[in-house]
């Protein structure tokens, strides 16, 4: 019976090692962003259906969970013509339509340039599958209200602090601007109405190499075969990590947003950008720079973002700029060392069958008092194991507690070594 | 328009300085319970609809919010003969139930005694009324595995402190026992089979008084009118916190139960309990024990919990001792000190239109280094406000960016008074 009994398909309970280890990275992250003068924020976990299918989560928007209005009756049922009639509120599949909401709710409220840290959990009705996680956690950072690269500046500096803070060294920020994009495929000789379909075969790049997008472009009928490749190709080699272009640059360059991106690469000593004008990131509302986290470990971002200056409008009914990182919480998880937790004053209380309820307590209190961690442990057949056990979840010390002992000073503490 | 957008009905945004006051309060909380020995854990926030809906919830059960099926057609809706057909999965509307399927998910995992912490949100489909809300954080801590009254002491004695750590003066702690109430029906002259609907008259007593009572019983037909009311008032007006019975019990009274209580009662020195006989808690699930945080200031409790000894046994098949204590985040909040959070340095740079953003972030970048919170400003005409405002948000000084100033050295920074 016990076997059948699990958290829903796709989402995971955290025993308290997990939990600990999550609450320990997410801490060192809002640190980081906090330092940066980013400000933590909060929205409900859901939004009203209306506002989350309003065409600006891309694909993901189909992935909304859809929540049942309250009180439908059998009646409602019947009169339903589709699904999402039955429906007013949806789980937020990301947080970035829920900020663009928040923004447009609270403006008057907030200071001109916002900077905004969200983390908080985002859900996907992905099909099973393994490694998709239906419930996961995202980071994001985002500016509101400031037009100019001072807002990418801040937000790269940010995430690469953080990425720093964490120990994920050797990670790289891609950059690239959609106004660099759709130079490109113009030069391509592909006219503007076949941009977006053009941009979710170029978003294949990773997956299926440049032959894969030329063959995919040309059985669309999209562009000259040759020119792709041969850009495609060229992009590929761009030595100096793609910032030597200026003084020749080649056809395909839109050179005034390039010469943007550089100052922004000037602003950033330390930190190593490549400029990747093949990078496209899927959301349709990004409208200037965009940037992904690559790691020399794993062949998937660790995170991205980009400029949606149009989006806030869509709420607000005035246009706001806005650029946001997002930092992908799972799999940066996954490539922290597994730190130990600090090694806090942790004291086990070891006690045998019979001892007083009272007099247990009394012993814990005064010893919480003292400001450590006490746990009472009832005393195990094998005890040797059990003192390893309670060492490897970060006790620090044990006692065992005596007949009729009723005050601390009677407790004779040992260490307990650290797991090797 | 702008107007129009705001967060679902009943749900909250939080701005930063809500946020931050949450998670303070949070973070007390949390050390507390850290420190009595209990380990945080987490769920996903829905489980499978059939869980949710096993009869273990009582009344809230029915606020569950039902989460859509992935992938629903049209021919789904026409086949279904209730709305919850078209639902696979709902939100938790408590930690209590998720706890328990945890439990039996994990029990191979976990300590033979395992004291766990969940801080988390739970939602129930209220209809909207001021002061109730759809989305709101219960602070919860349980004990299973242990069937002695050391998990009631356990339990309480961490409770009481996390509310001193709050400094929430002059909780008392309410306690009762569903045995006691049990014999306390029986006294009435009401038959077991009318237990349940005696419970669910008498839990109203804080609303519609002794009187109140005697009435709605009668009603149903249920007790001697003047035996209950006697009874009702005669535990109203207990002397000394009510534990001065065991000497000269009433009727009424189970004495091998209160004699257990006492014995609780003598385990906490310096915390107040009270016996209150009359005492109900909702849920249907308690088998024992009984609490509820009463304060002085407010009508409502606080928070309150009990024995539930046969809720792990519906989802594992074998029974389990548990009891739990859940604090009302919400309501808890409201009565704790706006206390101002820690000042750390955290610096303003105020810089001019025109700046140039690469020597801007290379300022904050060093100043961050420092271990500093650091934020850009743009000046704002009336300056004055700007700085009150920073100061508010807890900047602690501030600088003007000179012209060309390129190292933190440069700076001349002001002290920014705390607002008063």
């Amino acid at each position: 019976m016990a076997s059948d009994v699990t958290a829903p398909r796709g989402m995971r309970d955290f025993l308290p090692a997990d939990k600990a280890r999550r609450e320990r990275v997410l801490g060192v992250i809002r640190e980081s962003y906090r330092r940066h003068g980013f400000d933590e924020i909060e929205t409900p976990v859901m939004e009203d259906s209306a506002r989350l299918h309003a065409g600006l989560g891309g694909d993901n928007e189909k992935l909304a969970f859809g929540v049942l209005k309250r009180g439908l009756t059998v009646e409602d049922l019947r009169a339903a013509r589709e699904p999402l009639d039955l429906v007013d509120l949806g789980l937020r599949f990301d947080l970035t339509v829920p900020l663009a909401r928040f923004y447009a709710t609270h403006r008057a409220e907030l200071p001109s340039v916002f900077r905004a840290i969200q983390i908080a959990p985002v859900w996907r009705a992905e099909r099973p599958q393994r490694g998709r996680f239906r419930q996961f956690v995202q980071c994001d950072i985002d500016i509101i209200g400031e037009p100019g690269p001072l807002a990418e500046v801040e937000l790269i500096a940010a995430t690469a602090d953080a990425l720093d803070a964490l120990g994920l060294a050797g990670c790289a920020i891609r950059i690239n601007d959609r106004r660099i994009l759709a130079a490109l495929v113009r030069s391509w000789g592909i006219a503007d109405a076949d941009y977006e379909s053009t941009l979710v075969t170029v978003d294949k790049l990773d997956k299926v190499g440049v032959d894969g997008v030329v063959a995919e472009l040309s059985a669309k009928g999209l562009g000259d075969a040759e020119r792709v490749g041969g850009t495609l190709r060229a992009i590929a080699e761009l030595p100096d990590d793609g910032w030597a272009l200026a003084s020749d640059p080649p056809a395909w360059l839109d050179v005034a947003v390039y010469r943007e991106l550089l100052a922004i690469r000037e602003a950033l000593p330390g930190i190593r950008l490549v400029f990747s004008p093949d990078l496209v990131r899927g959301m349709g509302y990004y409208t200037g720079t965009i940037f992904e986290i690559a790691h020399p470990d794993v062949p998937y971002s660790l995170g991205g973002g980009g400029r949606y200056d149009g989006m806030i409008g869509r709420f607000l009914g005035t246009d706001v700029p806005a650029v946001g990182f997002s930092l992908g919480f799972e799999r940066i998880l996954e490539l922290v060392e597994a730190a130990a937790g600090e090694r806090a004053d942790a004291v086990a209380l070891v006690y045998d069958d019979g001892a007083a309820p009272a007099r247990l307590v009394a012993l814990k209190r005064q010893l919480v008092q003292t400001g450590a961690r006490v746990r009472l442990v009832r005393r195990a057949r094998r005890v040797a194991a059990q003192l390893d056990q309670l060492a490897a979840e970060g006790f620090t010390r044990f006692a065992f507690v005596p007949d009729g002992a009723s005050t601390a000073a009677e407790l004779e503490f040992r260490e307990l070594a650290p797991p090797a």
